[in-house]
């Protein structure tokens, strides 16, 4: 498998960069995630739109134009050919001789095999709250200190993965948006979140009886909800039936599946456009 | 220049790790910084126990005990020569498989020169304040990513540096701890902050006719104090004349300048210790 630094391509065993690089001096990067689907990335304009949109709020420059980033990750694909695959594209702030002043940055384009095709299965995630506001947090910095630090607790929570809040105030999983179907109503968080491209597409769904509102809700809204599932490019809309070992609503998710169901078909869509 | 990783020496070119490595996939990391003067650590057991400490907060596993850890630095000072030095020991999540999972944890040590003499200047900085809580302050994490993103607000502000505050509390600059001195008290943050060790080695002087104080205090606190000063490792006690924009005191420092008298003075004691 290669991956890409600078553009350059190398074997992953080879694929080294200096300790020098701010990444590791300083936590300093940004990244996005494409999803491919037999080879084909989806929505890539729209991560294209947040990987640059992130790096400009960091004051990170990206060496290739949108052009240029589309023929590294095309010539990844036909080299590595995992046709179901994730593909993450890193930021870092370059190698520092002081360890602290921002220079030229680096780009790291890594691709990975990715179990795309999930069907609508019964699963469902349970989830532990946490009080936790992400700083910059409409930018995908490389910031994963409370996630990371925070597995133990999930582990020993009984839980797959944590929600953050801030002061009650339900803002977004480590990883993911986070949606809760109130009444006629799907709800998300609009402040202080990393807005997904997962996210996005949901809000554009047409839903019959639904309506879609952004705001801000409480964990308690949460505990009540009929339904909640979170979001992201590699779980797509994903059931939720637990929260702080409360379970939620009837469990069945049937809205939830229609969510997913008619995200799919999108997805499929672009994958064949 | 030689830099040990996880105990083995390898020249500064090349000294590489994989982009596997969790502090360039998420960030992850924490680390220590000693100084020394004339091939000596000072006050290395102070360092070692934060390091301990925080490695242990962030769920990291240092493979080296204290006395290992002190033998592969004392290697690498002998390797390397550089008697004025500043010695960085990372550690980081390690090479993590799915970019997520903390795995076994990589050990960096890095010297370079450092100009310790600093001799009693007239210098002094000019701070600029921003809202800004660290995350797990307790912790000497590799998080840099305000301090990094605002260099340019920093210099477009004509200040040196960063004072964080929370909503007008104040708290800490990145890579230093702030005091003011207020009548007869000199005072620094006690909430919320990294207690750093030249901060620790500071509240235990004796200062004829004034009294530390640990406790929150306010920006406008700040601007109406008759001294200001930051401490830390590379900068011991060193004055501040200037917070956003505004003079602080009459600009002479002359407790500062006591201070940093004392603080070297203990320095000294350490190194012929």
């Amino acid at each position: 498998m290669y991956i890409s630094i600078n553009n350059k391509l190398f074997l992953k065993e080879e694929a080294n960069i200096s300790v020098a690089d701010l990444s590791i001096q300083r936590g300093y990067g940004i990244f996005d995630f494409i999803k491919t689907i037999n080879n084909k990335p989806i929505f890539i304009q729209d991560y294209f739109n947040r990987f640059y949109h992130s790096a400009k709020e960091m004051n990170l420059e990206v060496e290739l134009d949108r052009t240029q980033l589309h023929e590294a990750i095309l010539k990844l694909i036909e080299k590595n050919n995992i046709p179901n695959s994730g593909i993450k594209m890193i930021l870092t702030g370059g190698f520092s001789d002081d360890g602290y002043t921002m220079v030229k940055p680096n780009l790291i384009i890594i691709q990975t095999p990715l179990n795309i095709i999930e069907s609508e299965t019964s699963k469902a995630l349970a989830l532990v709250s946490y009080n936790h506001q992400r700083q910059i947090p409409q930018v995908k910095t490389i910031d994963y200190l409370q996630a990371i630090r925070l597995q133990k607790f999930v582990s020993e929570s009984d839980a797959d993965d944590l929600l953050y809040h801030n002061n009650e105030t339900v803002r977004e999983c480590p990883r993911a948006n986070f949606f809760i179907i109130t009444g006629n109503e799907i709800i998300t968080a609009k402040h202080e979140i990393l807005k997904g491209i997962t996210r996005s597409k949901i809000l554009g769904l047409d839903i019959p009886n639904y309506t879609f509102v952004e705001r801000d809700f409480t964990l308690d809204e949460v505990y009540h909800a009929k339904e909640a599932f979170i979001s992201s490019s590699t779980k797509n809309a994903f059931p939720v039936n637990k929260v702080d070992g409360k379970l939620i609503g009837d469990q069945k998710n049937s809205i939830t599946k229609l969510i997913n169901h008619k995200l799919l078909a999108l997805i499929e869509l672009d994958q064949n456009s």
